[in-house]
């Protein structure tokens, strides 16, 4: 039982295992011939990429200016590349004139055309940062309805904007790809279950356990996909439906916590280590259960008492800062981490010193680990081309931006370009471990910082919402690309075929997105509240803008220093690890010691998801008791089921709701009081 | 694959392999000895049986009172039996002063005890005929409070009541428990659970199959008693939780085609075998989803617009009479079979012909089947024995009856004991085949017939609820005692010692049930609707009481008729059954015609049960195509644990009902249109 033991706190700690399982699905591919990147990125798949660049920038627009509420598409885009590529060319094939076989690889290059592309169209601020600079949301807010704070839309300034600050992100991730995907051994859930759902499309048929693994995958993805459907009819509004279930009681679930019957979070969870699994719900319970509700005791002393509950003024603030706060000081932790260890390495070399043997990615024996390591590093891309490329669009962003606002000085823009990176090593990493990409977050705080450095009179509030379009470009490509390159690693696709696929995908999006923006926009009111497109995250932006022209005054009562405190707790975290890791070689206590970046996600978020992904340990954890070799041989297939069949009927799902047709049922949950009352008055005649 | 299909076809007419598993339970009892009858039946046992008499007396009382709704209880007294005896007989044992063994058929005689007097709790009709007849309920109703409908309630009288008509039933089944538990082979899914879980209580140590049973019975027990546990806390009042779960949607729950999440009712499908539930489904499909919409369009001209749901006169009548007819058909064949049969022997017999073999039970190869064959029949009860109880005990009940009751008639009495054994037989076989008793239909049945007799001004309303007293006690009677016989014959208890514990239950309950009774009876006003002891049924009662005075023309339109002919349907879907059975003997197409029985019972109580019965069926059908030993080794006890812990939460949430405490949330299934208005109403200031 001694050996058992130890590997199960090797899970605890990574999920590598999970992520890839002893039998090797890697073997079953082993004659199928992995074409040049040159031939992975092909004239047929970047015509479906558009075409499916098209319907999903459709989608997500719309849903921008309706609810707001985004699913996550790189499964379905996955999915329909696909469905398109395979009866183009098995269309070509019974004719005899398919030249070059479809492969997992071009599958993969069309998927991530299809995320850059649709990403713009979430990035692109059309429903939050940009139309909060338009006259008709500015005329709803109290304040800073002047002049010099309004910019009217206009697609010529529009796309110019979304072409300056878009491809900068992709160049400040590059750098990142090895560390997080070869060092950290990061899980990117979504990335990993899209790559399996790939595979499980390509795999050459006779191998006996890919055969296995594709059967679960489709068993497991049909229930989910048949699961959320069910839900579905019980969700007629907000705060119906399993979503909304409070499972361990009303009061529970006014602190989020309830299990809300998400199979992605659940899918998710099978393949995150069981540390940041336990680290989030640490994190959960002291926030949700603890740090919240005594800050809420201080209601009316240190914030006003008649706050709405989503106002930064109240309690909303101190759950995004102080969770910003802890993000900020273990991401920090890092980049100087890694910077001190590159200065180190770089006076050993100049000093004439041997090479420590540390900075050698470990040799793994797995087969599976090899391979993909070794196509991953073939095509490699220069880091001073990475640089240069990233210093070279940020300049000449630096030049544009103060062109199209007049409001922004040029070194608002170089310091963006600055914090930047960091922001988004530190988001790249969070879902990488958790799958929660925090885009639009750190895009509120750039708001604050930069439309507090212009105050309102100068036009504080359009040189907020702007440098959030730049800030939030590079964070939120910098997830969505390393998810994607996280699915090429597991898929043998060059980085190299990926980053030129990410880049025309991106011009796509830059194009594509402000023309589907501008056909609903010409045609209805959007951002009137009571409209069929209110868009209502263009005021909420617009808020934040607000409050920054007042500074960090306007913050809440001890939120800034309790953030500071978050920030100090994750760093110095981050040491003991460190130095346990170092000096404690007995116990090896530093493998129990919670992850800070996981612990401050479901600081801002809640509980819910937390519950579902330990579910999803507790799941993995049972099953490999009672069936070892079955659970690693076949969990991440499941788990990846899981996420793919919620993820597909988001497609669907999508189309409902644009249709608008409504859940037919709501599952509501009423207090026993409540209900009572609810009888009564149902029992009444009805007014019609 | 050919012999597999041939297994399932076996499988799917009766359900006896299912209940007793390849693997053998008998030879893990193989070196426990089978003390004699005597020694079955204890002083200890019975004086355990009298405590938990009460206790159960006092619960079903009590909910008879508040609100009519009984749970079953025949697993919480085989487990109280053995929590209480093991604690006394481990208690002598440490002092060395055991002289007997604790065996399982002391356990069952002290179940069949209790379940034999509590049985009376429900069956004296404390809560529904007898409480009808006493002046506050007769104020309620609209006519017949006049003195010759009145009967001032009083325990003399009740007990001398309970002890003419309790008796009677056990002598008219004795007669019976060959016939249906050898030869028809009749699965009483309650009572297969209850004898599992004595089975598992009782194992010896060693036996590794045996224990891989006990383990499965109590995980899926415990599993089925959190989530009953679980489903309580959203049950805050009726049309709330899981069991109103509209799982196809509001319009099918309606017609009550839904999943209510019982796991007792998908214990007993998986017991049950796939025939009965598949003809369960073919009845409710047949009449919820066609004959009673159907009836509805002539709502207005059939009978009343305006009548309530539960109104005889209206759509409830089509529901109860048609349901009664089809089953009266399905039994009376029986009847008639069986008594034509054995005049055929008698004539064979003095004719001095060769006797048929075919009236010897199947000699079966299965070990545990010829234990307990060999033990069923080891202390026979003799058919003059039954027979002359059974007169007797009528005889006895002729004569006192009229003396207790004015209104009733020496011939009526005689004329329901003349009837009483067909429904006897009715409802023993059905609850054999479905596990529902439908005994309270048959004493409505009884209600209208001798209500009408006498008519309104010769006390047609005490004469009839009186006769309903005669003829629910030998009914209920007779399926809760078969169930019994059932345990004791899968735990090879003797059915001499069974039938003592019966009598000696029944003389406690005949003692216990009106002392209890008139506890409540003296310090509240029982039957107030306003109170806290509304006992609703007790208005029900007399109104059919009512309904009866009025005779057949008051009935809805066609009912009479529409019943005649589910009578004939049910005949002749056995004479067609028994011509195939005959004369095709190559493709068994009899083995597919439906159970008539099994089809008449959703006609009355809706689909939703059957939806979880046929749940359980296909549940074990996967089980058995993925694993067929494993299923067939542990389906019956995953069957009996989910049996078992849903009764078990049965105890809890009655103390819970009785303490008057509400569960917290209402899981509230609302129309998108409701929901709306229900939000907009909850949104407005509460008025308190």
């Amino acid at each position: 039982m001694e050996t058992d033991d130890l590997d199960y706190l090797d899970d605890f700690n990574n999920g590598k295992q999970m992520a890839q399982g002893k039998d090797s699905i890697e073997k079953a591919f082993r004659d199928t011939k992995v074409p040049p990147w040159t031939k992975q990125i092909t004239v047929r798949s970047m015509v479906t990429g558009f075409i499916l660049s098209i319907v999903f920038n459709f989608i997500v627009c719309k849903l921008n200016l309706t609810t707001g509420i985004i699913p996550s598409l790189n499964v379905a885009a996955g999915l329909l590349g696909f469905a398109m590529l395979k009866a183009y060319t098995a269309f070509l094939q019974k004719f005899g004139l398919l030249k070059q076989p479809f492969t997992r690889q071009e599958n993969t290059v069309v998927q991530t055309c299809v995320v850059a592309s649709s990403g713009i169209a979430f990035s692109s601020g059309m429903g939050s940062y940009l139309l909060g600079m338009s006259p008709l949301v500015a005329a709803q807010a109290d304040a800073g309805n002047t002049l010099i704070n309004i910019k009217k839309l206009a697609i010529p300034w529009m796309m110019g904007f979304l072409f300056l600050v878009s491809f900068v992100g992709l160049f400040s991730i590059i750098g990142l790809r090895k560390k997080m995907i070869l060092d950290k051994k990061l899980t990117y859930p979504s990335g990993t279950a899209t790559a399996h759902l790939i595979n499980s499309f390509h795999t050459p048929k006779g191998a006996k356990m890919a055969a296995k693994q594709v059967s679960a995958l489709f068993m497991s993805g049909g229930g989910s996909f048949i699961w959320s459907l069910f839900q579905w009819f019980f969700n007629a509004s907000d705060d119906c439906g399993f979503a909304s279930f409070p499972t361990f009681g009303l009061k529970a679930y006014k602190q989020k916590f309830y299990f809300d019957f998400s199979m992605t979070y659940v899918g998710c969870g099978m393949i995150t280590s069981y540390l940041v699994n336990l680290s989030m719900l640490f994190g959960a319970v002291i926030s949700w259960a603890f740090l919240w509700p005594w800050i809420e005791t201080k209601k009316g002393i240190w914030y006003g008492a008649d706050l709405d509950q989503k106002s930064l003024h109240g309690i909303q603030g101190y759950r995004i800062f102080i969770s910003i706060g802890m993000i900020l000081g273990d991401g920090l932790y890092h980049v100087l981490y890694h910077a001190g260890y590159m200065a180190f390495i770089l006076i050993q070399r100049l000093s004439g010193l041997p090479l420590s043997t540390e900075t050698e990615p470990e040799l793994s024996t797995n087969y599976d680990e090899k391979r993909r390591t070794e196509f991953f590093l073939k095509d490699p891309i220069p880091t001073w081309f990475a640089a240069t490329g990233y210093i070279g669009f940020a300049a000449i962003s630096t030049i544009g931006l103060p062109h199209i606002f007049d409001q922004i000085k040029w070194y608002y823009v170089v310091l963006a370009y600055i914090i930047a990176p960091i922001l988004a090593f530190c988001n790249a990493y969070g879902s990488g471990l958790t799958d929660w990409s925090l885009a639009s977050n750190y895009g509120k705080l750039s708001i604050l910082i930069f439309s507090n450095a212009n105050g309102l009179e100068k036009g504080g509030v359009i040189s907020g919402l702007a440098s959030c379009g730049v800030m939030m470009s590079i964070v939120s490509t910098a997830s969505d690309l390393m998810q994607d390159f996280k699915t090429g690693y597991l898929t043998l696709s060059s980085p190299r075929s990926m980053f030129i696929s990410q880049l025309l995908g991106t011009a796509m999006g830059c194009v594509i997105s402000p023309l589907i923006f501008w056909f609903f926009y010409s045609a209805y009111q959007v951002g009137d509240p009571n409209g069929p497109y209110p868009a209502p995250y263009g005021l909420v932006y617009r808020g934040i803008a607000l409050l920054g022209v007042e500074g960090i005054s306007s913050l809440p009562k001890h939120c800034f220093a309790l953030a500071i405190s978050a920030f100090a707790f994750a760093f110095a975290i981050n040491i003991v690890t460190e130095l346990l890791k170092r000096f404690d070689s007995k116990y090896k206590i530093y493998r129990f010691i919670p992850n800070a970046m996981a612990m401050a996600i479901p600081f801002y978020l809640g509980p819910y998801f937390v519950i579902d992904m330990c579910l999803g340990s507790l799941i993995l954890f049972v099953w490999k008791l009672r069936n070892k070799q079955q659970a690693e041989d076949l969990g991440p297939a499941v788990a990846s089921g899981l996420i793919c069949g919620e993820s597909m009927w988001g497609v669907p799902a999508a189309i409902l709701s644009l249709a608008n047709v409504k859940a037919p049922i709501c599952m509501k949950f009423l207090s026993y009081k409540d209900n009572a009352r609810v009888d009564s008055f149902l029992s009444a005649p009805a007014p019609n």
